[in-house]
């Protein structure tokens, strides 16, 4: 690359897209300066990577890590830090682009900070726009900041989309693997164990996002996601099973053509879609896209009474305002205890129907309001495990 | 559509394209200013026609045709014209797009007198850009001219390139149906019939172009146009057996991401594209694509034992000069013979390669040497036949 170099910040940056991103910067080391590394509490990692890539400051979510850090560091010029208070600080330093890869509601306030620098956001963290839905679009549009999406299948319509208009969109269809249950009656379903829900045919991914490929909670925050990312309507947007996940996504326009993205199952061309954008870099994929190989490519309608979650995502967009927040947070609740062994596989969409019908929060007017409602609706989704 | 009004000109009105083209025109009557109308010698259809959208001039490629049309138009106030002249006569008067849609090499001169308005050409006929070739592409890029590809496979890649550069791109791949015959062995190919051949299973055209999709003569004569149209180089260019024709075609970017047009086989959607582009425009079909009621696109790799016609356009694409022009020549002439019941289906590639073995011109410098070479290759092909 004869780009000049930008400066990116990396939060989450032990995690699986963390890890991508890195890979392709390792590769194009003199075209990045990292300014900010962020872990939950992977010390070792942490620092590991911030001696690698020379980063300004690494920052561990668990403030109680702090002196392990700060020794893991000791003598590299690096700054350390812990706490959300110091993963904020680190995502408002600026960076050209900032790479929002914290899993769950935890991303939330760092993602904020990093809109709020008004440059380059990468969002890979789908909960967090889910949550904050209009809150965070709106500091978007203040702040000028262009928001490239990260996500594999919002990565596709963003490329499907290019130089188009939102309002020559019939459909925006967003794939879905169906994951590893796909094919299961509802009476197997509610026999799956965590093992068996983790093994995500396609993706190699972290458990919990594994257990919502599973479920399709993950298709249905995609949903949302995309209702935000790309204002067709939500009368636009639709969701079409591919079990191969090589079609990532579509975009139909309104005079008959259909573009889609297609690829591998690797996180790291979404990745360099972003960090290149919008230009396109070289990723160390081996292999070219081999339909013949490949055959066939096959598509189907969805099942929502296997799998609701699609429905109560579609009705919590509807809604708007904290009710996708709340389906969320129920849901994140909800998935922790079934890979606690504690709930059943089909009893997480059930219960987060039940918190869905408890709780209806107002619409949120800003950060603090999501958190809070975040934060009530796992009291309400702990209540409603605490009573099955 | 609240754009400004366009003028257009459509050459070859007559036709399946021009039809299409008119079909959309018709519903946007306020969008459009139609200048010239030609057709080959269908008299009563471009009289009508033109009288329809109150064309400027209409004109007749049959010289000996002036009369009727004259008669036809009288009290219009509609220009009528006639011959070799008049065509690209027509084609030279200023029109803010031009539709190429003469079948053949008879579109080569008026399309190179559209292109030398430097405005925006809309070329369907590939014949003419695959006999002038470098001729015809040095002349756009003198002239600034606009050419945008309304073949459904070069308006799918047009459109998956949109925003990105061709040194980014490490495949274009053209997507063939296979044609009537793609499960046919060689012994029953000997045996096919004219009635068979035209009978295309995914698209309604004419009878020429349906042969030359049973041989896959039409894909190569697609991969050479490919070849002029996106600068990318030979080796980047392939071709896939797609047989539900969905996908038109695609391009992989060396980032590992693909993209692909879809959409129904209906030139009304590329032709559509071209016309509104850079936006997009209605068009009148019913139907979204369902590919879930679809359910299944299948791939498979071209068998060039059996269709020789993508090896010897390759092959004639490498040499360049005028040697594309002889394989279109020659497979014109083969395609009329059996028609015609004078030749066997497989004959038709063999009497190509014959006359591509017989003939090697000197590249062509402009376009009366493009015509001398079709013509020859003509002389060249016709000895073959007479000497089967």
């Amino acid at each position: 690359m004869a780009e000049p170099m930008r400066s990116i910040s990396i939060l989450g940056a032990t995690g699986s897209i963390g890890a991508s991103t890195l890979d392709l910067i390792r590769r194009n080391r003199d075209a990045w300066r990292v300014v900010a590394l962020t872990a939950n509490g992977n010390v070792a990692d942490l620092a590991s990577l911030a001696r690698e890539f020379g980063a300004e400051v690494a920052v561990c979510a668990d403030a109680g890590k702090l002196a392990a850090l700060r020794e893991a560091l000791a003598g590299s010029g690096i700054a350390a830090a812990a706490g959300e208070g110091a993963l904020v600080e680190a995502a408002s330093r600026p960076a050209d682009i900032t790479v929002a890869s914290i899993v769950g509601c935890a991303g939330l306030a760092p993602t904020m900070a990093a809109i709020a620098q008004g440059r380059t956001v990468a969002l890979a963290n789908k909960e967090a726009l889910v949550s904050a839905g209009e809150v965070m679009t709106a500091l978007v549009a203040k702040h000028g900041t262009t928001l490239l999406p990260m996500d594999s299948e919002h990565n596709a319509i963003f490329q499907c989309l290019a130089g188009d208009k939102p309002r020559d969109v019939r459909w925006i269809t967003l794939t879905a693997s169906g994951g590893p249950f796909r094919d299961w009656t509802l009476e197997q379903l509610a026999e799956a164990t965590p093992a068996q829900a983790v093994k995500h045919p396609n993706w190699s991914m972290g458990a919990k996002i594994s257990v919502d490929s599973a479920t399709m909670f993950n298709k249905g925050l995609e949903f949302i996601e995309a209702y935000h990312l790309f204002p067709v309507g939500l009368e636009r947007l639709r969701i079409i099973v591919h079990p191969q996940s090589i079609v990532h996504s579509m975009v139909e326009y309104f005079d008959g053509s259909t573009l889609a993205q297609l690829g591998p199952s690797d996180m790291r061309v979404p990745i360099a879609s972003c960090l290149a954008w919008p230009n396109r870099m070289a990723t160390p994929l081996a292999d070219t896209l081999d339909l013949a190989a490949i055959g066939s490519l096959t598509f189907r309608a969805t099942d929502e009474t296997r799998f609701p979650a699609t429905r109560l995502a579609r009705d919590a967009a509807r809604s708007g305002g904290g009710i996708p927040a709340v389906l969320n947070a129920a849901n994140e609740v909800a998935v922790a205890a079934f890979l606690a062994g504690r709930i059943g596989f089909t009893r997480i969409a059930a219960m987060v129907e039940e918190v869905l019908s408890r709780y209806g929060p107002p619409p949120p007017a800003c950060l603090e309001e999501v958190l809070a409602v975040d934060a009530q609706a796992r009291v309400v989704a702990t209540r409603v495990l605490e009573a099955l």
